[in-house]
């Protein structure tokens, strides 16, 4: 089949193999794929990850291979997209909450799993989430993202009279103020660097300034969406005494931190990651956010190569590959 | 009147003015001090302090100058301890958790405000507690001390099927264990290096590791009281993936910090400063902590200087300065 394959660097193939489905495990064609900032990091060789790139998707399942004496909950032609934390069959982990951090997970196109930049992917069942008729393949891509961002509502408790801030205008920022514009009556900014990105939120009806404005220790609950160690530490001159600080993005190195303002604004950091896929479908369907304003370019998979060189430049948002 | 001044040096004085107590304020006759390690790092020229040193005291109301119209809750010859963080008549803080991060607070013998390594010291009415008869002098002095360590619970929901660990056997590592142990059903483990620190958390009852036997990734919830950047990113590491970090010192310089694996981990980190009097008062009177084991020497006001030298050796804990 065809794959987009990390080795030394991005290399296209038509001759990789068609993965099979171990048990418990379905194969997808995949339709679309969506390119991330960690798949840019990983071509820069962070992770250490070798195979087929690739998380965002969204594909057909096309096989099945369920568990002796279990139904699966998704059927042969079915559209889908896939949580990306893939545990064994043995594992304790319950549900999709525990697989993101069960300790014998392995990740799509992450960390010692084949991603879904080719023909075929393959993913436990259970990972597997049906989309709604009315959400678009182009919307689905930006399901694993948008959960992400959910993840944020999960973990910080964002009251109706918080002063929320969104720092980044990039694709998580756009998202994560979305999500928390849909879900929260909170009052909330984004903060960037980007005229053009913040016009995508001001589009919204959502708060857009330029980081220059942006007021000093005003903010009860600020979400980091930069990766970058300038970025957290504005972050923490933003946020309030005592606010909530959500860390979304991973950051190269390690970073200077001023711990001693953590404790002496006895500020709390959260730690942020994958997010529950349900919830994200849910905001799609029911069109309170919108993610097409946030693709910039789609190019089919054989040219990669390129599609992944757009992706990289200053400004631009989401790159999609069309695969089928 | 003598007084322990921070100048380019620890001085010894006994020319220094009285203290009037403003409007809202009482002078309270100091009875006894003890000195904490951020006095240590005041002397090192941390937070570029001058003034009369100390913040952890215990004396007697001598002079009130109450604010018209009000009635203090103290008396004359009450003997008290008080809160560090004053803020002014006009500020909007309602109580002691308000003004421990109002912007306009100054701070007992650390920040633009005398302490109360002297004869005398100056504070607002509202932040004096009455000491209760059966709590002694050397056990009140740990009273702002305690309430720091209050401040974990305050902060953090210790569940009674949570492991927590305390990193540190300092001073506020076993004070933050005693009041854990006293509080929470929990199982608990203080991680040390001295065996004679860890032994007095034994004798209470209290788990206590070297920390090379400390398990990895195991705790739910870790306080890390050792102030040292390699002592943050080992309470990170000994962390479990979605526990919580509460941060209690202050930590010098800007250390290097894995944020990427908080993120990954999804680790929530809490700063944590002064806490709650009242708390730490009953946990005394009510003999569920025993701080004194913990007093390690004891010095004349004058002798002020051997004091501080005693109190910086390595493996020492409270020293304790006799005022009157």
């Amino acid at each position: 089949m065809r794959a987009l394959v990390v080795a030394d660097r991005l290399i296209y193939r038509e001759d990789y193999p068609v993965p099979q489905p171990p048990p418990g495990e379905a194969r997808i064609r995949v339709v679309r794929g969506g390119i991330c900032n960690t798949d840019l990091e990983i071509l820069k060789g962070y992770f250490g990850f070798r195979g087929v790139l690739g998380h965002e998707f969204v594909g057909v399942v096309e096989a099945l291979n369920p568990l002796p004496g279990t139904t699966p909950h998704v059927g042969i032609g079915d559209r889908v997209v896939g949580e990306i934390n893939c545990v064994p069959c043995d594992s304790p982990a319950r549900n999709a909450f525990e697989r993101a951090q069960d300790p014998s997970r392995d990740t799509l196109g992450i960390d010692r799993r084949d991603g879904a930049f080719a023909d075929y992917t393959v993913l436990p069942i259970v990972n597997l989430h049906r989309v709604p008729e009315h959400v678009s393949d182009d919307e689905a891509v930006f399901v694993e993202p948008l959960a992400a961002a959910c993840q944020v509502l999960e973990q910080a408790h964002i009251k109706p009279t918080d002063r929320v801030a969104v720092l980044g205008d990039g694709k998580l920022g756009l998202l994560c103020a979305q999500v928390i514009a849909a879900a929260a009556p909170c009052d909330l900014t984004v903060i960037g660097k980007h005229d053009c990105k913040l016009a995508i939120a001001r589009e919204r009806g959502i708060r857009a300034v330029h980081i220059q404005e942006a007021p000093l220790r005003a903010f009860d609950v600020l979400v980091e969406c930069t990766g970058s160690p300038a970025g957290f530490e504005h972050a923490r001159q933003l946020l309030r005494p005592r606010g909530t600080l959500v860390l979304k993005s991973t950051y190269h190195g390690l970073p200077q931190v001023n711990l001693t303002m953590i404790v002496v604004d006895e500020i709390t950091i959260i730690g942020s990651r994958c997010g529950p896929f349900p919830a994200a479908l849910r905001l799609l369907e029911q069109r309170r956010v919108d993610v097409r304003p946030l693709i910039h370019a789609r190019y089919p998979l054989a040219e990669g190569a390129q599609a992944f060189e757009h992706a990289q430049r200053p400004g631009v948002l989401k790159v999609l590959l069309d695969v089928a």
